[in-house]
């Protein structure tokens, strides 16, 4: 039994550990961590947990944790993570950090981007950047996971196999994302109250948002070369999900079934990636509540453009099942183990 | 490995039987049957379910289904299931079925309330209501189970205890509930469109919904005498969740204490009832994806009234959970298996 | 032209009183008071407003207030405008409170129920109940008016009549009432939060809000006699809208014709008030930002009871709309200026 | 008084132009065509009309409306006006037409992209496309006024001025739209179920809807060239509202202050075009029941391109409320007569 302790177990991406950690047969979770909520039963904070979760929450001592506990998943405000571990740490728990602190391999992006000081930047090099689909072979082996950004999995994804096979252009990539509203946060803030974001839509963070410079690394690394990208985010009324539609020029004339087995060439294995049938356009409620990512592609050849369109559910496979994902291939368990979850419909 | 067959797979309630099933280890889904979309595939109906579920749809032949599969599960409009069961069907398969056809005993009643004249009322005696916590040991034993209905389901279980210990008066009960649109069905209808029941609330059916006669059986029993009763639906803009908000006379002066022993003389070894803190309303979000029932209550000594609350799943507790749960019972499984779903939060 | 001067105008119903009275033609905004906001531009406030309205938000100065202004509202917490008003700022300007100060006659209920001491108690006894289609000929000559709550709103014009008429028996009503989000207020609220509403209904306040003695105050000046009621909000995933639902035993056996009757009785004059046709279940959308509540009824032969129901607008007839209808009555205009909002549907 | 008819009264664009023309003083309609609803009360099919509108739906019969009123909309389905119209008809009323069947001017482009053979193509020169803040003069002087599509208006509203003054790359534009699903009619469709929008997200149309070739040649005329755009809608689960998010690459190095000058000189005089302050992004809330379309824009110095957004209220500005624009020109109207709608919030 692997024994897990969550900092930050009661922010939405935290919730969803709690829920994907409870009917994980491997894992027992010791420590529920909240800072707003010490001493407070978790089933009380969270009241779909009653009678299932009968913990209070304590503290964010990692170093008390560490001792304790097997894995530790932080799932709390940028720059958190970072002030908190050490080398002795890290020599005794597994860390998979959901903040963005180990995302980014170059320390003076982050710091400008995200307007913190790295507290620990040594720890940057070894850590590895959590997309299982891409990293799997270091993740196994890693001590310190940076679990990817929900935007920058659901990006990255989607476009891998086209840079990666040189069909587009990679300075044309433009990204349009949007996001339900649990991404925001549970922290209490007018703009994210039921009435503001009922019965709208806006764009947020244009041209300036920190997800930017992950998606960028990301890419560049599946490019070759460096990429700059225009991304954009945008608050839509739902809980949960995220679609992004990228656009992109072709670097020359292809038919669907190329571009198709692009896809395939990364994807048919993996269990978590769904390629669409040809004209299904992913959406975000067939994969509400489960790990899977929905990819699919549309040509525009009057414009000689492709359109590429990814859905994930943002608190699973954009964060929490991201995390255990990570974590099951990190203690050599089967890579799916906990996360068979069939999307919900409706 | 038990086989399945489902009649109806392709409405919302048999979407979410092949959610649940497709999760259970111990069966195997043989037969997704759907008049509407024959020989189309299951998961193009349902893309939530590509590349987990292969097969496509079939015809609703329940003497072919009948040599292939254990059970049956016939998620049909009123009426069908009544009219394709017989006695050959019931001595080689179980029917476990979710519409109302053999929910009520008096045959007379049923016919008044749903305006369809029962063409296999010999089978009503026989059929067990499948109300697990209440009717446990029948439904074991049962070959048909008229499996009970969303609103008469968190409604029963919401008044049982109050009405068992004689503390409330079976006269006054009033019971104004509330449900999410998948009650609705998946039928195109102008008054189920996205924008005529976002930002709206309605009552329906009011003084004449066909539940009414349902609950008022179960309440009698409970009660040991005839019981009528209000009862009136409403619509909400959500996709899952009932909540149901009872009212009716104390019968003489009752202390918090004494209605809470009610509750958990009859629940507190019920693993999908959850008997909630002092306080706490049931929400819907709390339960949503799962099979428990959240239930509580609230004295209000001015009026001499109790205000009795119930939240469930009306897709899961009130409908394919509850069929699972009783098909777990009736071939001998653990009550929960393939039912420990944790309520997604948010 | 009459000049206005809004304290609280930052709030939802302050907001609105806003959007009604700048299409108002007898009406000039002078003061955008804002204790939040101060200084800040009210369009930055509310974005809606942008090139709309100009000016900056003011603090809550009521004694400053008075001489510049014709009519002041007051849409603010409980408490505030009693501790602000006294008898000079009342004899230059007319008052209407759209928080619960004077709307209670007695002081000791008022103080009971909120909790909080009433600071000028001496003005309680002139003020008048702001519900202009029972009290129009008092409002007429009030300076001070108590514009009503929003559940009492509704709630006392569904059932008015047949308390008036000696229809339903007094002691034997039950309100179950839902409203949309608006009518929790801009307040930055964990519990308020989008992903806490969404996708959930639940009731709260059961057995204790405060809206309750200010519905039965009203009730029992119908009555002729005191009345207890039950009363039970619930907050439904939607901005705007409050429906309730009311149940009450008849005292005796009444036609449909008879019931209609005694609602035509009342309402057929009254342009605000619809009464709909037979069968016909008022929803919250047809009334979406207009001025109407809409009412009907149903017969139960079965229970002997009548089932009540109306829908309005919470931020309209049930705060903004109604206290512009106060003014116009106060100031001799017509009692629909201003509020010729056609409803907005879908 | 401008008698009006309505033929399509009972879709979401014809209940708009109802409910808009019901409070403009200068008219009068004298006729609600509705193919589907022939003898109902206008206010069954649409209940918040009960008491305003006392009229009966009619049939479509164009040639007997055109004796008797002075301006006909259609709100109907591609090809009806076409077929309807004819020199007689338009030598008696002016027509304005909510379809696409007189927005493109070459015949040939229609009859791709919408697979009908116009019948009436040589009204085509004649008729002038409604987007009033650009064809003004025109519009006045037409007789036949095709009122532009939804996503036209707020795409070429919001990039109109950037191509004008020749600051963005017209090979380079991508405009990412998000609609509300009024946009999607009232038709009884299972993908406009509740239950299928809501808690979800979209594209459709990808690469190939109609809307495209409108608003390229929108486009080709302020570029004076050839434009070819990617154009791809979202249905976002809300009622009302369009959002564009337009993205191109600068021709050149531009600061700020030269891109919002761009803007202010076609719109600092536009009653209904208001460009926000900086860094405020549109959010269709801010515009919802009125005619306003809400337009800003980005810069990207990394990638030297420009973020267009827009956002408006599909069924006014993006349908009745420019139809009554229009009208307000042809008939020698104040331009903004009953279209004074305050935004609605929240």
């Amino acid at each position: 039994m692997i024994k897990a302790g969550i900092i930050g177990a009661t922010g939405y991406a935290g919730g969803e550990l709690v829920r994907i950690l409870t009917g994980h047969k491997n894992v027992e979770i010791k420590w529920y961590g909240s800072r707003s909520y010490i001493d407070k039963k978790y089933a009380e904070v969270y009241q779909n947990m009653f009678q299932i979760v009968d913990d209070k929450c304590m503290d964010d001592n990692m170093e008390a944790l560490a001792d304790q506990v097997d894995v530790i998943f932080t799932a709390t405000p940028q720059g958190l993570c970072a002030s908190l571990v050490n080398e002795e740490i890290l020599s005794k728990v597994k860390i998979i950090d959901l903040s963005a602190d180990f995302r980014i391999k170059d320390v003076a992006t982050y710091e400008a981007w995200y307007k913190i000081q790295h507290p620990t930047s040594q720890f940057i090099p070894e850590a590895v950047y959590g997309l299982c689909e891409i990293n799997r072979e270091a993740v196994k082996k890693a001590r310190l996971v940076a679990n990817p950004g929900c935007y920058p999995t659901c990006s990255t994804l989607s476009i891998y196999p086209l840079l990666k096979e040189g069909l587009i252009d990679p300075n044309t990539i433009i990204i349009d994302a949007k996001s339900g509203t649990s991404g925001a946060g549970r922290g209490a803030k007018v703009d994210n109250l039921y009435c503001e974001v009922n019965e709208n839509i806006k764009a947020y963070g244009v041209a300036n948002h920190r997800h930017t410079p992950e998606i960028e690394e990301q890419l560049s690394y599946a490019a070759g070369q460096p990429v700059l990208i225009n991304f954009t985010p945008h608050l839509v009324p739902m809980n949960r999900g995220i679609l992004i539609t990228a656009y992109a020029s072709l670097k020359k004339e292809v038919s669907y079934e190329e571009v198709k087995a692009a896809y395939d060439k990364y994807y048919a294995e993996e269990k978590f990636v769904r390629v669409l049938d040809k004209d299904v356009c992913p959406q975000t409620k067939w994969v509400e509540g489960s790990n899977y990512v929905d990819v699919n592609f549309k040509l525009d050849p009057r414009t000689r453009r492709v359109i590429m369109m990814g859905a994930m559910d943002n608190l699973v496979k954009g964060a929490a099942g991201q995390a255990v994902q990570n974590m099951n291939l990190m203690f050599g368990l089967k890579e799916s183990e906990g996360l068979e979850l069939v999307p919900m419909f409706p």
